[in-house]
C-alpha cells in the first residue's frame, strides 16, 4: 500500500473515535442522566487520548514525507494529505497527558457551570475555569512554539485554519467603527412602528410539528438525522446521522422557529458533504466560520427576509391556530417581530445587529486572556466595562447574564467566538452571489420553493468539503475576498 | 509503575472504548435513524478493532507474566489479573481483521434481519447469516486450537467463563426428561380455572408511569439511568448510566409491566457493581447466566408470585383506572394471567415452563452449527422438527416465527442461548437462599417493601463483581452447586 493510502486508512480508523465522540456528546446534552456525567467525562477524555496517540504514531511523519513525494495523487488526495499533515503537526507537539487533562478539566467545569450559572456563583466557578484556562494556555504555548504562531492564533487555527487575529482586527475594526451608529439609527427607525408582542401560548408539540415541516421544506433528510430538545440548541452527530436540537418556549414561538431553521442550515451542510470522502479530513466541513455562515445564511439572509416571512405567515396561522384578523399576525408586525433590535445581555438571544458587539467583546477578552494580558479574576470587571461601552448595559454582580452566560470557555473553546461574526460576513457574501445566480430567488422563497437554493449551496459549498481553504472557497464563489462590506450593506438595507 | 498497575491502567484505557460501544449500541436500538446504520456499523467495527489492538499490544504478555510474580496483590487484584489474562489470551490469537469483519458482518445481517424477518424472507437472509456464521466458525476454530477447547465451548466461554457443553448436557438433560410431563400436567391443571382475558386498552403513557413507579420501588436510580422504548427490550449502558428499554402493547399491559421488572433486575445488578473497580474486568458483572439470574429472580421468583401480585393489584387498579369489581382484576384471575402456560412459537413471549424448551432447541441447533454437523440451509427444517417434538407446533414455511425470530444469530451471538436457562436455574437457587436469610420475605413482598431483598442481592451478588467465578459464587451463596433441582421444584410448586 502506498504511503498515502496507509495514511488514508489510518485516518479512517481514527474517524471511528470521532464518530463515537460526536454521538456521545449529543447524548450527553440530550439524553444522559446527570449521574452519568463523571463516567462520561472520563470516557470522552480517554477516547481523545486514544485518538491523539493514534495520530502521533511514530511512523506518521515518515509516511507524510513519503506521501508528499507521490506523483499519483489527485486534487482531493492532495488536499487530504495537507489536512492530515496539519492534524499531525498540531497533535505531535501536544503531550497525550495534556489532551486528557484538558478534556477532563473542560468536562468538569462545563458540568458544574450548568448549576453554577443558574446560581450566579462566580466564586465557585472561578477555580474550575482557571483549570480549563491553564490547560488551554499550556496547549497554546506549545503550539505557538511549534507552529511559529502567536499563542491566540494557534488556538484560532483549530476552528478556522490559518486565521490570524491581525486579519480579524481588520475585519472587526470596520464593524467596531460602523455598528454603533447603525444600531442607534435602527433603534430610532424601529420606534416608528409599534410592535404588537404575541400574548399567546404555543405548546412545544405544535412548535415541533411546524419545525419538522420547515426542516423538510429545506430538504432535511430525516432518514439521516433527528430533531431533539436540549438546553442549548446545536447541530451534532455525523454526516450520515445529523443530530440537531432546539428548545421551546411556550411564551415565545418566534425563537424556536428560527432556532430550528438556523440549525437546519448547519445540518444541510453536514448531510451534503462529499460521500466519497466520508471519514477523511478533506470530507469534513470547512472551519467553523463557514459552518456558521450556512446557518446564518438560512436564518438571517433567507428566513428573516420579507419574502420568507410572507410564506411563513399562513403556516403560522395554520399550525398554531392563530386568528388571521389579529393585527399581531399581520405581515408587517410579523416582519418587525422577527427583526426586532434590542440591546440585551445575552448573546444567544441577540439580534443580527447587536450580535457582533457581543462577539467583539468576547474576542477582545479571550485574546487578552490567552496572551496573558488579563487575569481570570479580573474578567467580570472587564466584561462589565465592555458591556457598558458596547451596549450601555451593566453586568455588575450579574455574572450569570455576564461572563458566565456562555458554554464556550467552561468547555475550553478559546478562539471560537470570532467564527460567529466571520460567518455572518460570509453569509452576506453568499447572499449576494446566490441572488446573481438565481435571479428569481425572491419569488421562489415567497412561494416556499427552496430546491434551487439548496442545490446552489450544495454544489458551490457543501459538496466541496475541505477541498479548498476558506479564503479560496470565498474567492471562487463570490469573486472577492472576505470583508465586512456585504454584511454592513445588508444591515443597512434591512434596518435603516 | 508495577507491571500489574500498568495493566490496570491499560485496561482502564480500553474500557473507554467499551463505554462508547455500549452507549452507541443503546443509541442504535432506541434513537438512531435508519439511514445512520451503515456509518454506525463501520464505526462500531472500527472501535472493536482498536480495542482489540490495544489488548494485544506486544508487551501485554510480558506484563502479565511479571504481574503474576508480584506478591503484593490483594484478592481483587489477583482476580482482576486473571481476567485480564483471560481477555488477552482470547484476543491475542484472533487477527484484528477478523474482529472487524465479524463486527461488520453481524451489523449488516442484524440490520437486514429487522426487515427480512417482518417479510418472512429466509431466502435473502440466508447468505447474510452465512457470512456471520463464517466469521464465528473462523473465530471458534482459532480459539479452539489456542485454548484447547471444543469449538462450541470456546464460544460459550465468552458469555459464561469456563462453561462447557458437557456440563450443559447434564443440566439440560434433567430438564429434557422432566419438563414435558410437568408441562402436560400444568396445562391440564390450568384448565380448572377459566382465565378472564383483559379487554381493556391501556395507553403506553400509563404503562410507563406504572413501570417507573415500580422501578423506583426496586430502588432503580434514575440519576444513573433511563427507561426508553425499543423493539426488543434490553438493559444496556454502563454501570453509572444504565439504559433499560421496554415496549408497550396497548392491548396487553401484562407483558410490559413484567418486562420492566425483568430489566430492572438486570439494571440493579449493574448499578450495584463495586464502585472501586469501575472499568476493570473484576468490576464487571459475572457472565451472562448470573446476569440473567438477576432479571429472572426479580421477574419470575418475586414478581409473578402470589405475594407480589397481591401488592401489585391495587396499583394496577389505581394507575390504570380499573374497576375493582370486574372479575378480570380479581386476585385469583390476575395470578392466573401472570402465570399462564401456553405452547407458543415465540421465545420472548414464552412462559416460565415452556421457555427452557425454546432454549434446548436453540442450544442443540447452534452447537451442531458450530461443530459443523449442520448446514445453515438445513436450519429451517431442523427447527420445524424440533418445534414439533418439543412443543407440538409446526413452523413449516413460517420462518419469521421460527428460525428467524431471534436477534442473536444474526448478531453473531452463538453460545449465548444456554445462559437464559442456566440463569433460571440460578434464580431458583437464589430464591431458596434468600428465603432462609429473610424469613419474613413473603410478607415484605406483599407489603411492597423490597429493601431487604435488594440489600441481600447487593451484598451477596452485585457488589462482588467478578471477584469469584460463577460456580464459586453459587457455592458460597447457596451452599451447593448449580443444578436443575431447585428450578424444577419451583416449577412443580408453582404450576402443579
Amino acid at each position: 500500500m502506498s504511503a498515502y493510502k496507509t495514511l488514508e486508512s489510518r485516518w479512517h480508523q481514527i474517524s471511528n473515535i470521532g464518530h463515537a465522540l460526536s454521538i456521545l456528546s449529543w447524548d450527553e446534552a440530550t439524553m444522559m442522566p446527570s449521574g452519568g456525567g463523571e463516567a462520561r467525562a472520563k470516557a470522552s477524555a480517554g477516547l481523545r487520548f486514544i485518538r491523539h496517540e493514534m495520530i502521533i504514531q511514530k511512523d506518521t511523519n515518515d509516511l507524510i514525507s513519503k506521501a508528499k513525494e507521490q506523483k499519483d495523487l489527485n486534487d482531493w488526495e492532495i488536499s487530504n494529505l495537507k489536512l492530515i499533515e496539519k492534524n499531525w503537526r498540531r497533535a505531535q507537539c501536544i503531550p497525550s497527558d495534556l489532551v486528557r487533562r484538558s478534556s477532563e478539566a473542560s468536562s468538569r467545569c462545563e458540568q458544574a457551570w450548568r448549576k453554577q450559572r443558574a446560581e450566579n456563583n462566580w466564586k465557585e466557578h472561578l477555580p474550575l475555569l482557571e483549570e480549563v484556562l491553564k490547560t488551554q494556555l499550556e496547549a497554546a504555548k506549545i503550539l505557538s512554539q511549534n507552529l511559529e504562531l502567536d499563542p491566540y492564533d494557534a488556538l484560532l487555527d483549530q476552528y478556522e485554519a490559518g486565521l490570524k487575529s491581525s486579519e480579524i482586527d481588520v475585519l472587526f475594526g470596520e464593524l467596531r467603527s460602523q455598528l454603533p451608529s447603525i444600531l442607534d439609527a435602527a433603534i430610532l427607525k424601529q420606534s416608528d412602528f409599534k410592535i404588537q408582542e404575541p400574548k399567546i401560548m404555543i405548546s412545544p408539540q405544535k412548535q415541533e410539528t411546524l419545525g419538522r415541516h420547515l426542516m423538510k421544506l429545506f430538504l432535511f433528510d430525516f432518514e439521516h438525522g433527528r430533531l431533539d430538545v436540549s438546553h442549548h440548541p446545536f447541530c451534532g452527530g455525523v454526516p450520515d446521522d445529523v443530530r440537531l436540537t432546539t428548545r421551546y418556549d411556550e411564551k415565545n414561538f418566534i425563537s424556536a422557529v428560527m432556532g430550528v431553521l438556523h440549525e437546519t442550515g448547519h445540518a444541510r451542510y453536514e448531510q451534503n458533504l462529499p460521500k466519497a470522502w466520508r471519514d477523511q479530513p478533506v470530507g469534513d466541513a470547512l472551519g467553523m466560520s463557514v459552518h456558521e455562515s450556512q446557518s446564518l445564511f438560512i436564518e438571517m439572509q433567507i428566513c428573516r427576509s420579507r419574502e420568507f416571512l410572507k410564506f411563513l405567515r399562513p403556516l403560522l396561522l395554520k399550525f398554531f391556530d392563530l386568528d388571521s384578523k389579529d393585527p399581531t399576525w399581520s405581515e408587517e408586525n410579523l416582519y418587525h417581530l422577527y427583526n426586532k433590535i434590542e440591546r440585551g445581555y445575552i448573546r444567544v438571544d441577540a439580534d443580527e445587529l447587536t450580535y457582533p458587539l457581543h462577539i467583539l467583546l468576547r474576542y477582545e477578552i479571550e485574546r487578552d486572556l490567552i496572551q496573558g494580558k488579563l487575569k481570570l479574576k479580573d474578567l467580570p470587571e472587564l466584561w462589565n466595562e465592555k458591556m457598558q461601552s458596547y451596549l450601555g448595559l451593566s453586568t455588575q454582580e450579574n455574572f450569570k447574564d455576564g461572563c458566565m452566560q456562555d458554554i464556550h470557555w467552561p468547555y475550553g473553546l478559546f478562539g471560537y467566538f470570532p467564527c460567529y461574526t466571520l460567518g455572518a460576513m460570509m453569509a452576506a457574501q453568499w447572499a449576494e452571489a446566490i441572488k446573481e445566480a438565481i435571479p428569481n430567488l425572491s419569488s421562489q422563497i415567497e412561494s416556499g420553493s427552496f430546491e434551487d437554493l439548496q442545490n446552489w449551496l450544495r454544489k458551490n459549498i457543501h459538496e466541496k468539503g475541505s477541498l479548498f481553504s476558506a479564503p479560496e472557497l470565498i474567492q471562487q464563489v463570490t469573486g472577492k475576498k472576505l470583508s465586512s462590506g456585504s454584511f454592513i450593506q445588508h444591515l443597512k438595507t434591512r434596518y435603516l
